[in-house]
């Protein structure tokens, strides 16, 4: 154990924050974080939007329901980004491949990579973050608000803030069902029941498969949205 | 600055390793720390196949010529995995909706968020790793050799062991184009060539243009991946 470890694995996600600000060095030290991440082929596939207008934060904020885009002192639009290497492609003659599959699924990896490090980095100098999957919900105004051109796409939001409240680590599933060895190892009725049992407390009350259901279950979240955001990708110039 | 930012702030990869094992305490930790990544709606839409095997690295490492697969300590391969989720939902009677290409676009970040972990936890450790996006050269044998099921997804892989090589930290894209606030700027001629300025030692030749080119370009690997990869996740089972 260390305190880069420590950081790691007491990870919370804060959802309320006092309204401090992060000062500049510290902020600097958060986005250079992002900055030094792993990158396939140093393509840099991701941008991240900083939205410090307080118009468009309150209309986000509002538009996905989670006040907490609004109250926290900072909040990031992490975005897959094809359209910076067209430019740079272009500005030397050459131009884009036929990539867009492959690569919008390589912009999320690098957004990730990039996230996290700028996540673990507001940790270990004592902010909250909070990952903001639900600007999925309203990705058009996303897209309105922060101009987002061609060739990218509004992958998730990032809060970092002072935090005003302490909640408790959350459950994970077991880590033999998520690492594997050698094998992809199918789950029988005990495992599933041991997943169950790890995660149920995550909800107020205890119960996993309401949760999951909500979300990836039929006529859940991520299928209201699934089509809006395929047409969505397409319409912002992704062959997907 | 603190260790933690320090670990980050210093990320090499690393291609040459010393076959020193990584001890068990230390291994436990750094899977640990992957298991302990954020995770939108507690989905967990990864998994993680450690490469233990001796004949399935060497096959790897050389079918994607990433010898570094076969010499260092650990490999990990990073997957996209909706088949928990619906084994999850299917034992208590519900099913997966039609979510396919949002959660597959999901799944790509919370590997990211979780691989991310994993490797600035080695890296605090002090042993070297190496994100291994060639793993895209050869999914079906990496799908057929780890037994991978429906509804999963080889994304990339991750090498983790004792450095034997110090190479010298890899330009990055400056940060003002990496984070805009507000608003997508986009970039101008002298801001395209700042970029190549900043980017060009990344290769031997001082040629940034030549990198992004073989892999994004016209005819690049990505390009000659593209197709491929959409139609073998549509043969696993994604609706994509």
């Amino acid at each position: 154990m260390n305190k880069c470890i420590e950081t790691i694995e007491n990870h919370v996600s804060i959802r309320k924050y006092k309204p401090d600000p992060i000062p500049k060095e510290h902020l600097q030290l958060i986005m250079r974080a992002a900055q030094r991440a792993p990158t396939d082929a140093a393509l840099h596939l991701w941008t991240a939007i900083r939205v410090t207008d307080r118009e468009a934060r309150k209309k986000i904020a509002e538009a996905i329901r989670q006040p907490h885009v609004y109250e926290a002192a900072e909040f990031f639009v992490f975005i897959a980004d094809l359209h910076r290497l067209r430019k740079l492609l272009q500005y030397r003659g050459e131009d884009l491949g036929k990539v867009d599959f492959s690569l919008l699924l390589f912009s999320a990896i690098d957004a990730g990579l990039a996230a996290e490090n700028m996540a673990i980095a507001a940790e270990s100098l004592g902010y909250g973050i909070c990952f903001i999957g639900a600007i999925m919900n309203a990705p058009e105004l996303i897209i309105e608000l922060l101009g987002l051109p061609e060739k990218t796409f509004p992958l998730f939001g990032l809060v970092i803030g002072v935090p005003d409240e302490k909640p408790g680590k959350r459950p994970r599933i077991p880590l033999e069902y998520l690492v594997h060895e050698n094998h992809y190892r199918d789950y029988d009725n005990n495992d599933l029941q041991r997943i169950y049992e790890a995660m149920n407390p995550i909800t107020r009350r205890g119960d996993y498969l309401r949760l999951i259901k909500r979300y990836a279950g039929p006529g859940g979240y991520f299928e209201m949205r699934n089509e809006l955001i395929r047409e969505l990708a397409r319409k912002m110039g992704f062959n997907v």
